[in-house]
């Protein structure tokens, strides 16, 4: 595996694959690697010939007073779980490559882009749709994949992707478990002994929203119960829980039959925020 | 000359054209096709062995009110100028290719893309540095040549191709201008026999101010100066006439000495809003 840091030692790699008529892989991630990133190294492993992984914390999606400082940085076992994945590139660039001085263009995607997440953390997507627009053209790989788990960063990413005319294919990874359902995130890490048992009653909560639903439950009874069910069993705030239209995100107050849709939920516990989704 | 309307037919070209090792300019324009637009595509012709030219009269960079409609189209005229210089591809993408259902992506740009032109034509920048990430991505010309004298606009794509990490090379060709010193524009069109008389004074009068300032005359006083001669020769109103950064287009009250400067102007004759500049 080589370690690259600079967008021209990237793209030199890159020609050099696809002068070998080598399909290239893209992995983007913040590093803090669990067996969710790894999952994805391997379909990008079965999908392409080459894979590169990108490590880089992306300053522009924290907003002020989120936990940038804070976010876990492993950068050394990191390195050997994709070594051991026998990944061909690990780029990590420093912020100054990423971000050069006097840099002033920000990439914006409205829809998909707007609420849930984006109503507690206004630079989120704004700040991932601009990096990762980045990675891909410094990439410039034929697949890029990206976790289920953010479900709505995913799709933001496929709109802008599109919407921009980027050369690429952008796939998905299903969510990795725990065995007791809670969804890997880098931001387990800050969960105490006891939020970490309060943690899996946040899919426990989405299963039986989706149980009580396909029974044919009221959807705002079953969306408010859940919030309660959440608090009750220690979450401190719950920043949204909703039944939405799987592909536009627009809220649905009736159980839709004829497209497919999804529960998305993101809540506190302590200093983590925990966000989560499933198909309805 | 083929003519081509999908990003797809575009895509499968540039392929042909690489996979050659041929290496692809790309001319973007609205049409109305002048001398201007012309040198650009010998420009291009001299830089690359392939040459796109788009036409595209982009309708997300006239905000409501201006002259999206009234634009002149002249597409006939313009295929024929194009073929007579052997351009390979004219690439006419419909409104529908081009901004698909559901489209909600921009690309911002702060900075050079603020003030000047954007005081009075709010979305017109959004507009630009959206549509050509859009056309250098269908297209991944080589290179991109784009007119001096739409100052401001080119500093904005250099900026934005930059910061996306668009892997093109942004070229400028200089600003082409009739006998009398009027820069060749597809707006002039809107001129009466009267107004085309006054509009030469637009770069008159810049050229008059970089005379002054090269004499050590005050900056403010040569652009009120400026201002009041326009008037006077019967432009109806100055957006704006500054001496300003070359490269960071802030204002400058005090003569620049170790910087390249340059003076913008925008003014209205009847329906035409003019823009011109010339380095300082």
């Amino acid at each position: 595996m080589r370690t690259v840091r600079t967008v021209k030692d990237l793209r030199r790699l890159r020609q050099h694959y696809t002068e070998g008529r080598e399909t290239v892989a893209l992995v983007p991630t913040m590093g803090a690697l669990h067996e969710g990133h790894l999952s994805l190294v391997r379909q990008a492993k079965y999908r392409c010939q080459r894979v590169i992984v990108s490590l880089f914390v992306n300053p522009k999606q924290f907003s002020a007073g989120e936990d940038l400082d804070s976010y876990p940085r492993t950068y050394e076992r990191d390195a050997q779980l994709l070594s051991e994945l026998d990944v061909d590139v690990l780029y990590m660039p420093t912020r100054d490559e990423m971000y050069q001085a006097g840099a002033s263009t920000t990439v914006n995607v409205v829809g998909v882009g707007e609420g849930l997440c984006q109503a507690t953390r206004p630079d989120f997507f704004s700040g991932v749709a601009t990096v990762v627009a980045k990675l891909l053209l410094q990439c410039l790989p034929d697949v890029a994949i990206f976790g289920e788990k953010d479900y709505q960063q995913l799709l933001v990413i496929k709109r802008m992707a599109q919407d921009l005319d980027i050369p690429v294919t952008i796939e998905s990874g299903s969510t990795v478990r725990e065995n007791d359902g809670l969804a890997l995130s880098s931001r387990n890490a800050y969960l105490s002994e006891d939020e970490r048992i309060s943690a899996p009653h946040l899919y426990y909560a989405l299963t039986q929203a989706q149980h009580r639903i396909h029974a044919g439950e009221s959807i705002s009874k079953v969306l408010w119960d859940s919030e309660q069910y959440l608090i009750s069993v220690g979450f401190e705030a719950i920043d949204y829980f909703v039944y939405c239209d799987a592909d536009t995100l627009a809220p649905c107050d009736r159980r839709l039959t004829n497209r497919p849709a999804r529960f998305l939920a993101a809540a506190w516990l302590g200093k983590a925020r925990l966000i989560d989704n499933i198909a309805a």
